[in-house]
């Protein structure tokens, strides 16, 4: 039997474990905080990161690691990776923990990005508008996610106000871009090299925080999906990487942009747990182990609708006949993601209507449409 | 959080918690058998069926009661029901445990089945066959599954040893039916008395073990779903049941014969975990739960091959891009059934050709074509 181990023990862990229990896998977290989601499902060891007695009893129970969040320390992860075999590959998390490594491998791989330029002062941030122009997103460089640690730049007047809020850490300045809409890439990549790819996926985030995601994105076009496989890939080989990576894009008349990159199973990939197969989880776990890789069989149209701080009870969501419900035994909380609701169609057109008639049953319109 | 007790611990009561937990539901089992394969996902209580004081301990903590396997005490199930809600209820569990009370309950419905005589001597079976004619075959009335506690009796000289080797118990001749092929109906009914059906299913034995599904079955018409829903329907009503139920029968000639009945999810219905939806197992929830009923929305057509024995290695079945795997954490034993592959396809014709590659790929042609 093998043991897979989850650093992080949240939704995504969660997911994981659904996903490879049918594959005969078993499961082990490691999270500080108890009474996880994923905590339901498998044992979890409540240890802190730096917790090296701990992370070493961990490695001596797993076969094989892997994380569901970027923000463990890569520490913990190098640590771990002298210990059992880790993956993604301890490079990959480091870059994607660092907005300026992020961005800069993008740009030494030829894969168009925003402007960017680094921030260490006010001064720097002075500057460095002249390269960006204005509007500009200021952002840590570390630690931000759903929008958190970011401020936009309109005008000089913002610069000194947006360098107190977010300053003391190292920064970084990207331009402003008047994207025509977010799309996402989801790759996955064997120890063998071999890639697959899913579809292009469209999504609409609000005050940060993704709301819906629609797969495969509206109008997408055989070189859309080239172009983003092809920055997806390049990224892929350059990191060596193995498992499941995201990457954030935006379109902006008909090209593409990486915004940022997620070394790990990805929120715009739940549709796939109703809409492809294999979905993102098993995928990420069979290119972790050197399984077979098939390229993924997408069904139909899907759309993900996820449910932020609170929700609708499950019987009032699952009157909806088409509604997919996932839940993760989180309490409610203002901008917290509690849950997604996956929906089915066999054409785009019917998505639509299904997704409007969901979203109006359910008193979700404000936030989906 | 609303947490489901489940009697047994066994697969079926595995894929009901995989099922359960998107739901946002948690889970306890409670089986006699240390190691079991949901015993993984869940706390299980190991204590045997007749301790009271456990059986009271684990009904303090849930809030619901099923069972994934027929062959509970109906004792077990009735104690519990005076602290707990139990579905299905007791009295379903006592009719599909005794085969004279379940084919009388047919009887008594107006449903067809083979002619069966009770046995209680020698004497009995020497008078029975004039009812039932010969072939007929002797099974126990209870505890019999999987083919075991049957005896087959060709002619008069066979009464005897048939007799001695499953005498000293209650017995049930039965004529021998010459079918055409065997088929179930999967059923579920809420608490309100709405009733939902799945497509019949046609099955596939092999010493006496399901080896493969068909679903929906080939050259299904109309007229023999509404058949077999009438008779679901009936029994559903008759035992004021809920949660799922499967018949299962034989067709001769166009006229459908109810063979037995399951007072739970079933084998046969594996299938919809990833050819309809709502799947079996959240179906029996829901309905437990007094969740809403949906109908079944099924997509394409659907085999699923039964792992038995021995199967495969995961990676090998996975190289099929079709397969969807569904492994239950069992050790190999002959006639163990250990897991199960999906298949999916846009066409009774794709889901033949895919159904045979699968088949050959993985040496499985003698057991499943």
């Amino acid at each position: 039997m093998t043991t897979i181990g989850i650093l992080g023990a949240g939704q995504l862990g969660r997911m994981l474990a659904l996903a490879g229990y049918p594959l005969g896998l078993t499961f082990h977290f490691y999270d500080p905080t108890p009474g996880s989601p994923a905590g339901q499902l498998a044992p979890q060891n409540v240890a802190a990161y730096d917790d090296r007695i701990a992370l070493q009893r961990f490695a001596a129970g797993v076969d094989l690691v892997t994380y569901e969040f970027e923000n463990v320390p890569a520490q913990t992860v190098r640590f771990l990776a002298q210990l059992v075999p880790v993956f993604p590959p301890p490079q990959a998390l480091e870059t994607a923990q660092d907005r300026l490594v992020e961005k800069t491998l993008f740009r030494q791989l030829g894969i168009p990005t925003p402007q960017f330029v680094t921030v260490d002062s006010l001064e720097d941030l002075q500057a460095a508008v002249h390269q960006t122009g204005l509007p500009a997103v200021l952002k840590t460089r570390r630690l931000g996610y759903d929008g958190k640690g970011q401020a936009v730049v309109r005008s000089p007047d913002d610069l000194a106000p947006a360098w107190q809020r977010l300053g003391k850490q190292n920064l970084i300045l990207e331009s402003f871009v008047a994207f025509d809409r977010e799309l996402s890439v989801l790759a996955a990549r064997g120890p063998d090299g071999g890639c697959v790819f899913y579809p292009l996926v469209e999504n609409q985030h609000r005050e940060g925080i993704l709301r819906l995601s629609i797969a495969p994105a509206p109008n997408l076009t055989p070189m859309l999906q080239q172009t983003a496989e092809s920055y997806a890939a390049a990224i892929l080989e350059k990191l060596d990487y193995t498992g499941v990576l995201a990457v954030e894009l935006f379109e902006r008349d008909g090209v593409l942009l990486a915004n940022e990159m997620a070394p790990r199973v990805h929120n715009s990939g739940h549709w796939t747990q109703n809409g492809a197969h294999p979905d993102q989880f098993e995928c990420h776990l069979r290119a972790g182990l050197g399984w077979p890789l098939t390229q993924p069989v997408v069904t139909g149209f899907s759309a993900m609708i996820n449910l932020i701080g609170d929700h609708p009870a499950a019987p009032e969501i699952l009157q909806n006949p088409a509604a997919h419900l996932h839940l993760y035994a989180k309490s409610p909380r203002p901008g917290r993601k509690l849950g997604h609701i996956n929906l089915c169609a066999a054409s785009a057109s019917e998505l639509q209507a299904v997704l409007q008639a969901v979203c109006r049953n359910l008193f979700l319109e404000k936030v989906c449409l």
